[in-house]
């Protein structure tokens, strides 16, 4: 393809993504297509010949088009919201022309910059404390794939912080120097008696990336158990008496995952209890799991109750992702640090053909040693854009919305009595589970379980289940209603709504039916 | 922004793309900017208001695009090529538009099935075993970010089959269960004891990703030297022997890196003699680093030199970057296993809220139980794009193009009695020095090290340095030519060439002059 051809199917892409957004609401939100729809229709020999490229442009229309389920659909209430505007997709445009796997500042200067300026913006904009801006020369952030892997990193980190904590204690009781082996400064000794006594901590509600983790790292998670009646959200005495316990059986601490937001119910950890436990435990390092809700601390009115200052205080890391509800297409995950340190003396190789005179000079940031990875994306250009194009009030205006759609929803919900909300509404987050006077909790489970699973069968429908786990109310089978889509309008929420009481009524009826 | 200024947005982007690459070439290949030259240039303070977009796509323009290196330049022969092509962009447009997160098959049924069809091409295209399908039912291919994070993974698949395989030997041993805990099936106390002592192995010249993947699993990396005889590639005997040094000190074998073209020299390990290694050992895996090399497997004449048919045999794992010089923007890389459940047994995590019908039915494929993350992007769209508007005829000219001028640079630099070609020049890669009778190797070292930093310090020309070690050579610091950009002509090398001459001859004459 010449650079003609090329301006032509750029256009002709352009159009088509204006078509698409243009009829995106006549669309069903759910794709309708069965496993292997897409295998069945292609041929699995590779063309020997390349194609003129309308027809593979149609062939997407056709054949990869219905199998899409559209997240950016107004009425797109499923897991939570992951929305990309239009200055987003042009970022990404304007990335991809001048690809380049960006490891080191020399790869293209711009790419490293951009990602430092945004990353302050990002500060500002979150109220982040001053300590989490590169320019601070202590802490910094860098933009990555996702909130699995920010944990993983941070994970990684505490791991090394830990080791170094325990090496130098071995130091001082022993008084000598023990040999490294490798890239680090670690000895080996520590290394090999300490690792497999490292623990993970978080909640039952923690989002699996925690486990996830633990998996990755063969280290233990230890999920703590949560009250219903404290929004399920972690207490500081519960992670004490863990960390103690285990403590005694000669475990050590090492990695603590706060959650703001959780993704079963949004309940917001408590943050400073949990950090005065971590703070004294010096092998202990506090994560921030604010994937979803993070974006919000963009509103000063929920800075109090997405307990920011706590984290400010207390977090030794903290990740939000743009590309759930803060207008950036995935990939655009913010993972900010206390101490760059953590990262670079974990996470830094550098053989001599990736060196460069400005590395060397220390005059730059090589982003490749704050990450697992080498290579990386050139992601700032659609963050810059978004920003630039919405401006803070912009970004303000569209979680706003989203969070006081959930509070309308939230009050027709709680005024019919065939529903319980189950858990506290929180930003644009509803769980709720049908009632049934006099059934137990099997049955409640068993009514709420086939009601999802009709809605699930519901192209026009799109939510997802979770089950709420607590000391205090056992196990609740639920609904989440998650709004955040950029074109979500109160009449979308009352429309899907309206179908969610339809078949409701319908479940209910039933059920009095088999009973008489 | 709405959709009828979006439509214009978009373009004035196709344009501003195809205005970059009809002047690519009057451009230097590399950026000119001092470290800070943007930061210096943008306010810190986020904006308030959002902007209307032209302005923004003007400092695109005016402020990032004089800190960017072009990877696509014709003149770059840093690194190794990150080529991109228009059919590629116009996939990673397509696939913004459908932002979605991609973990799970009703995430966007399209996204799997298309990445499952698309490398089921690349199996053909490349010449792999059938395993490597995922239509054989055992093994399978994904599409991940980097060969880092491939290693990274195939590194955790490794450790957990191979504690598996402790744990029966334990088992069978004391014929008794031992206790798990959390969601592995591998007994605590197994994990316990011996994930400490479990070793990577790789050689001297295994890319900083094997130093790398072991930093982050906190596990030692052994690397094997190899001699310059051998033309750089590590030998089994080496491997053996290595291997029983650390089993008699009570260690186990669990992960070697085979690499096929290496990043210093393109050097092609030994992969039949170190897979005869590797078999002896039940608890070892066979990771095979194809990152750069790899895609040239889909040239049948140097099929037997890359040692396909022994990657075939003996590979555990096989990664190779079609992000490199495969035509496609990074990042796409290709990773394929010879039995999936060395990934899923490794990663899988499904909690409620990421159940499906679909995965309960085990009718479908959900990628986030093969790769780290849990969120992916939509990265099949632009291979796919490529590979129809390529053909594999297409792409078999373009890699034979950089090869070819490859070659006839070797014939023109070993003709030149001033240079030295210091490894068998591999695909499109040429590693030389410069020569100066009766110099010893500190004096050649440094030599070369003056004629690097004045060709880095040309914004014209671009190329990189490395070392390389061996036992019978030592360790030769030297000048890597890698070809392999889109638009690479013979004019254009034989520029760049003719500068490093000109640049050559300059520095051997003030020699000459500090001696007279």
């Amino acid at each position: 393809m010449d650079v003609e051809q090329f301006r032509k199917a750029g256009y002709a892409a352009i159009d088509q993504i204006c078509d698409y957004y243009t009829s995106l609401e006549q669309r069903d939100v759910k794709s309708a297509v069965k496993p292997g729809y897409l295998l069945e229709q292609l041929s699995t020999t590779p063309p020997t010949k390349g194609e003129a490229f309308p027809a593979i442009a149609a062939d997407f229309q056709k054949l990869v088009m219905p199998g899409i389920t559209h997240w950016q659909h107004p009425k797109f209430f499923a897991y939570f919201p992951s929305v990309v505007t239009f200055e987003s997709i042009l970022g990404d445009m304007y990335s991809s022309s001048v690809s380049n796997p960006g490891f080191n500042w020399s790869c293209s200067p711009a790419c490293t910059e951009l990602e430092q300026l945004v990353m302050e913006w990002m500060v500002t904009i979150l109220g982040l404390d001053d300590v989490f801006r590169t320019s601070s020369g202590k802490g910094g952030g860098i933009i990555g794939t996702s909130a699995s892997d920010m944990c993983l990193t941070a994970a990684i980190a505490a791991r090394e912080r830990a080791l170094r904590v325990l090496a130098r204690e071995h130091h001082n009781a022993n008084g000598t120097a023990t040999p490294t082996e490798g890239p680090t400064d670690i000895p080996f000794s520590v290394r090999s008696e300490s690792t497999n006594k490292l623990v993970i901590y978080g909640s039952t509600q923690t989002h699996s990336i925690g486990v996830k983790t633990a998996l990755l790292l063969g280290l233990p998670f230890r999920a703590l158990p949560v009250k219903a009646e404290d929004g399920y959200a972690l207490r500081g005495d519960v992670l004490q008496a863990a960390i103690e316990e285990d403590i005694k059986k000669g475990f050590v601490p090492f990695f603590v995952i706060g959650t703001v937001g959780t993704t079963s119910s949004g309940a917001v950890d408590y943050i400073a209890e949990i950090g005065e436990v971590v703070r004294q435990y010096p092998t202990a390092f506090l994560h921030i799991d604010a994937a979803w809700a993070g974006m919000a601390w963009a509103l000063p009115e929920q800075r109090e109750m997405l307990r920011l200052a706590e984290v400010n205080k207390y977090g030794d890391s903290v990740c939000t992702n743009a590309h759930k509800w803060g207008l950036v297409g995935f990939d655009c995950s913010l993972f900010f640090v206390r101490d760059r340190r953590d990262l670079t003396e974990a996470l830094d190789v550098t053989p001599t053909y990736l060196r460069t005179k400005e590395a060397d000079a220390g005059t730059v940031i090589d982003y490749r040693n704050w990450q697992l990875a080498l290579g990386r994306r050139f992601r700032s250009v659609k963050l810059w854009f978004v920003m630039r194009g919405y401006g803070v009030e912009g970004l303000q205006a569209h979680l706003r919305n989203g969070i006081d759609l959930c509070s309308d929803l939230a009050s027709v919900v709680s005024k019919d009595s065939k529903f319980e909300i189950v858990a506290p509404p929180r930003l644009g987050l509803l769980c709720f589970r049908l009632k049934k006077e006099g059934a137990n909790a099997a049955e409640l489970d068993g009514l709420n379980v086939e009601l999802n699973s009709r809605l699930a069968a519901r192209p026009d429908v799109h939510l997802t289940q979770t089950i709420l786990k607590s000391e205090d109310a056992g196990e609740i089978f639920c609904i989440r209603f998650a709004i955040g889509a950029l074109r979500t309008t109160k009449q979308d929420v009352d429309e899907v709504w309206a179908e969610v009481v339809k078949d409701s009524d319908t479940l209910l009826l039933e059920g009095d039916r088999l009973k008489n």
